[in-house]
């Protein structure tokens, strides 16, 4: 459950805590991310070491492979991953949309196929809400349409009216199953305010622990991504997480916090260290959060080479407090898997960071 | 230095105690590789969680990359690669003729093509040591001549000639430096009875910190193996550590160390490791060491999918303590990284539990 710590008094960003069957989050606070069940090249421990409060895993990757049964016979994602904090998984809508090939959707649900083996499976939303239980999930989010973008208006009225109707079997079937972990519903309606609006309109009828922003950051422009997220968090009830889905860069995490948003997500920090793009603070006399408080660098640049300062100098992640960046351009150049893992790490060091200054911030009233 | 501290009484096995400028290592011993500045995968903190005593890296590899003065400017491979335990550096001799194209080679060293940029490089035995003591290696090896089999008479005797020739200088070097590390002596002379012995001989004349046994296991009958480390190994004195380079299979070692080997490398637990080839322990009424004490897995396999016991029933490593086969499997089948990271883990981990248990029966007379 959800309690709402303070509200700023310089913006709409919130300070609250999430309780969850494993363990209680602070909110603002960002998930890394375990597609199949592990943060690429990072042991449990690594991930605990962080910080990190929470991650998330991939309904539809998991459902495909190892399959359903196998997590099952090993008692839940939390013992079969080793994790024992929260786990939010997501529904499998976004996937299904973006990954599967010849998908049919109908008001049932919709039929894809599996892109390891090409074997039909159908997912209906009462199916969406069983699995996550199965898996364990502490977090389960209602299954959707997601509409890639551009998205007509009549394509974003067909999923919203159709996300809502998937939500009440979803709700009722939480319900029937007797579930005691958290269920959100996810907002559709593209770029559209009317939609936007309806849509949550719609969720906050049906009543869930928490209202997800879907559909975003999927190509639209800056200024719709922020219109978008204003028309539906209007309609949201104070006493619930609103969770910006897939998003963002550091200055969009900031920005949507201060809109209210109390949730992220998003593969860039662990997919740019991976290409060896890694996050910096930039000492500024603003401080964190300021304009251009930090800077991308590409370690792999010849620059670095007797570079021996740690990656980011106000940063006490391992690898910033054991290895300089010349040791891990090093690593990069001659392909050595260490390079990614220490990258990784302080990618998310960073993120995970910002988030604490972002929580900071708010309870001294300066975001 | 080197202190022999027990032989068996039924075999030539031996306990010792190695002394080098980052710690005493205890003998026999495995070194994990580290060819490039790291172990694929594994952290240092990892590393030293599995108990491991020393590493050996690659003079020729950092050489190339990322080059010499970065890490003098880094003030050495420890702290270059923050790695505090012993570390032994090879002297390049087998890379440079396994990996390099137009190598020309005299008696003043080797002239080679660098395998990243094609650049001509020229080592000499004199600058092999330089280049070690640059590095900060605690176990420096000579400079040799490592033909590839098959190798006639000729070509092995001509190797021995210059081996011992690169030695000579590369012993003078050592001294005119005043270098503070053990330095070690590699024998050559393929399988041949008496370049085995000579080429033994002229080195313990030069007078080494330990020997090596350089170019075997290369294509070579097992039989012809052991008879040449035999025809070598008779003429060490026993005061002094024998190295067996690139060697082995566990039951090579268990055999090696019976012979009075003490000490190991190898590429094949990490690099079976990152197969999805796993070394399990079987439960033998003989116990360990006897015949058939291990398995080999290949974790892919289908009838892993539902397992869900450790990987190795007998192992404490991290992998074995905190994961199954079926979530390793998944990894493996999902081309997660964590996958090889665990099996890398384990697989050390049967190696240096190997090698501890040959020191303890060693020192219960039953090796």
């Amino acid at each position: 459950m959800f309690k709402l710590v303070k509200k700023s008094s310089i913006s709409q960003a919130r300070l609250g805590k999430l309780k969850t069957g494993h363990g209680t989050i602070k909110t603002p606070f960002f998930m890394p991310i375990a597609t199949q069940g592990s943060i690429k090249g990072l042991t449990p421990v690594q991930i605990k070491d962080l910080g990190a409060q929470i991650v998330l895993s991939n309904t539809y990757h998991l459902f495909l492979r190892p399959g359903l049964s196998v997590i099952k016979n090993a008692g839940g994602l939390h013992k079969f991953m080793n994790w024992q904090g929260p786990i939010l998984t997501d529904s499998g809508g976004y996937q299904i949309f973006s990954l599967s090939s010849r998908r049919k959707i109908n008001d049932k649900g919709v039929d894809f196929r599996s892109e390891i083996d090409g074997k039909s499976i159908f997912l209906s939303p009462a199916k969406a809400i069983k699995i996550q239980n199965i898996l364990g999930s502490d977090i389960i989010m209602s299954l959707d349409e997601c509409p890639s973008w551009p998205c007509s208006r009549i394509q974003a009225q067909g999923a919203v009216d159709r996300t809502s109707a998937w939500a009440k079997i979803c709700k009722k079937t939480y319900q029937k199953q007797n579930i005691k972990k958290l269920l959100f519903g996810i907002v559709q309606g593209s770029v559209y305010k009317d939609l936007r609006a309806q849509s949550a309109q719609e969720l906050v009828k049906i009543g869930f622990d928490g209202y997800a922003l879907g559909g975003l950051t999927l190509g639209e422009s800056e200024r719709e991504t922020y219109q978008s997220i204003q028309f539906a968090i209007q309609e949201f009830p104070t006493n619930k997480p609103r969770y910006l889905m897939g998003a963002g860069k550091p200055e969009q995490i900031i920005r949507a916090v201060k809109m209210g948003i109390d949730m992220f997500d998003c593969v860039i920090p662990t997919r740019n260290a991976r290409h060896g793009l890694l996050y910096t603070s930039v000492t500024n006399p603003s401080g964190w959060l300021s304009k251009d408080f930090y800077k991308k660098i590409h370690i792999t640049n010849a620059k670095y080479k007797n570079d021996f300062r740690p990656l980011d100098l106000n940063c006490s992640c391992y690898a910033c407090q054991n290895f300089s960046r010349a040791y891990i351009r090093h690593l990069f150049m001659a392909k050595e898997q260490l390079g990614k893992t220490l990258a990784t790490i302080h990618n998310l060091a960073f993120y995970l960071n910002l988030m604490k200054e972002i929580r900071d911030m708010i309870s001294k009233d300066k975001l």
